[in-house]
């Protein structure tokens, strides 16, 4: 398996340094609370008391699902493709957020069931035409697992090398939130009912019938739950991409922003195969979907927004970036108590 | 008392028109959750469906509270006019937000203690020195709160001729979570127990004296509880103020950002003026002086932010602005199904 190398970001003496900056600036105590943590997270990140932001990146992984043949999703499987070509329009949900952050927007082609244009700018890494239905085996092969991981890395250097300090992930893919619910179940031994949500709109019925092909696809299984087998059995290409990235990401010391439920499995799953990427993690929101909360609680991620967003593609992650965005410029536009001649009152 | 001429912002048909162009964006229905919410509040306070953003201001009033001597806050007195000289030098906490949201940050002295400079454009509506101990009796008069409401609501007239229409109220005045608890619980019958909270940073044995002290103040006020008798008696000069440009705004169809406890307290008594007011407001965010959450659920607002801010200024309102803003760009510039070609999923 691939190996990442990721460093802790543990230093006692920055840590010092850092609250002690950030303590005193002309604010009460502790009185901009969240941001004053973000400051903290990021300082401790970039190695240093004066962070800055450099060309965010939203790295959005899309690929078709097996198991969506089982009517397990809302949305028929063309949605896949055809918002692919809505993003490259710019007319989808994650555009104008990408524009109105500065977020350069990265499309990635990884398993589309569908020929998609080759002169658009779409990064192909096409494993394959969709993964296998996962309800009687494996999704992928070993082989799919490593080069997902593989692609994924690889386009995090690649933001990386354009200078890129902070990266979002999103994903598209109609049958993902299926996949996500069976690594939650595996990775947490949270039972799978709790794990099973609407998706992009079930209904009641639509979530029995989700949930009973899902409880069928987990009895069918009869492996150890491990990360990787979990990740080789359920897919989804995107999903392994993501996890690739993320740790990558950890290892060049970039700020990760984890977006919804598809995106806090894939950073369970990072977490799993080295646990240091959580130092680099900042998870955005908790969205609608079910499941999505329980699972921000048994990773003791707070999440900070909470706006019922339910759309992927990475929109809760660029959503909250102009609040870390908040944390950094308070840490380093702020004065302090002694230069403005305030009287220190705490 | 000054009159307010504010319409409520129903229409049934661009109501209908509104949700149908929300429904019809190329997401699933609902996905997009607040930010379709704060969508359609826009389009019916501007009366469109295309709602544009212009000129956003953070309107500050600052002003003393004669309680403190009362030794309430844990901040000194003189924390008020150290800090307005620390807005003007740009070293706050709301500088840099307002930088970061482009804010036009307006600081008005409505009765600050301290004879500040003429010459760096704050704007100078000082009422008087500080309001009176309201201990023993009555903060202002009634002269005083009059002119309080007229100068709040020309501070937005003036913001609405430079072309705002989407304003946001801050305060700063030593001593006014005091105040603040009192409005709260004479306005809406909360106990006081349940109103009082830290300010700056007060203990626990800090809270008991301050609770003490307000218990005291409500014993000795004979009144009836209307908000004109509220306001009078408890203060502060910022508060009224406050008011009187949130009932100005709403007049003027502007959209009104409300911030923490204190400012939440301001909004009560003005839709106890005026119930359309509340037509237009946005609660940003829920912080974290106690009973904030408490008066937010009993006016059935839900916050968009909670990030444990209590620093006021404006702060979490201009923190929480590229949310509205996002609203206001999905609904501008997310395509639509027939337009995408994407088969409608819902």
């Amino acid at each position: 398996m691939m190996n990442f190398n990721i460093k802790p970001t543990e230093n006692h003496s920055l840590h010092e340094s850092a609250i002690n900056k950030i303590n005193n600036l002309t604010k009460p105590k502790g009185s901009l609370g969240r941001l004053e943590e973000l400051a903290l997270q990021v300082c401790m990140i970039q190695e240093t008391t004066e962070p800055k932001l450099r060309k965010p990146h939203n790295i959005l992984f899309a690929a078709d699902h097996g198991i969506v043949e089982e009517w397990v999703s809302l949305s028929p499987k063309e949605i896949t493709w055809q918002q692919i070509s809505n993003f490259i329009h710019g007319g989808a949900g994650i555009n104008f957020l990408c524009r109105q952050h500065g977020f350069k927007f990265v499309i990635v082609d990884s398993g589309v069931d569908y020929d998609l244009p080759k002169d658009k700018g779409i990064i192909d890494r096409k494993i394959n035409r969709g993964t296998r239905n996962f309800l009687y085996g494996d999704a992928m092969t070993e082989n799919e697992m490593e080069k997902c991981l593989e692609y994924g890395a690889e386009c995090v250097t690649n933001a990386y090398n354009e200078g890129c300090n902070i990266v979002s992930f999103g994903e598209m893919g109609i049958g993902n939130t299926s996949a996500s619910s069976l690594w939650m179940t595996c990775l947490t031994n949270i039972p799978l009912r709790e794990c099973v949500g609407a998706g992009s709109g079930l209904d009641k019925a639509g979530i029995e019938h989700k949930y009973n092909i899902l409880k069928q696809a987990l009895d069918n299984f009869k492996g150890e739950n491990t990360v990787r087998n979990i990740m080789k059995r359920f897919g989804g290409y995107e999903m392994v991409m993501a996890v690739g990235g993320m740790l990558r990401a950890a290892e060049l010391r970039m700020i990760i922003l984890v977006d919804g439920f598809i995106m806090t499995n894939c950073m369970l799953a990072a977490s799993l195969i080295q646990s240091e990427v959580k130092d680099y993690a900042i998870f955005c929101h908790v969205g609608d979907e079910s499941g999505h909360k329980l699972l921000l609680d048994y990773m003791n991620a707070k999440p900070l927004l909470s706006l019922s967003l339910r759309l992927g593609e990475g929109s809760g992650a660029v959503c909250a970036f102009p609040i870390i965005d908040s944390a950094v410029r308070m840490i380093n536009e702020m004065d302090t108590f002694s230069n403005a001649s305030i009287t220190k009152y705490f």
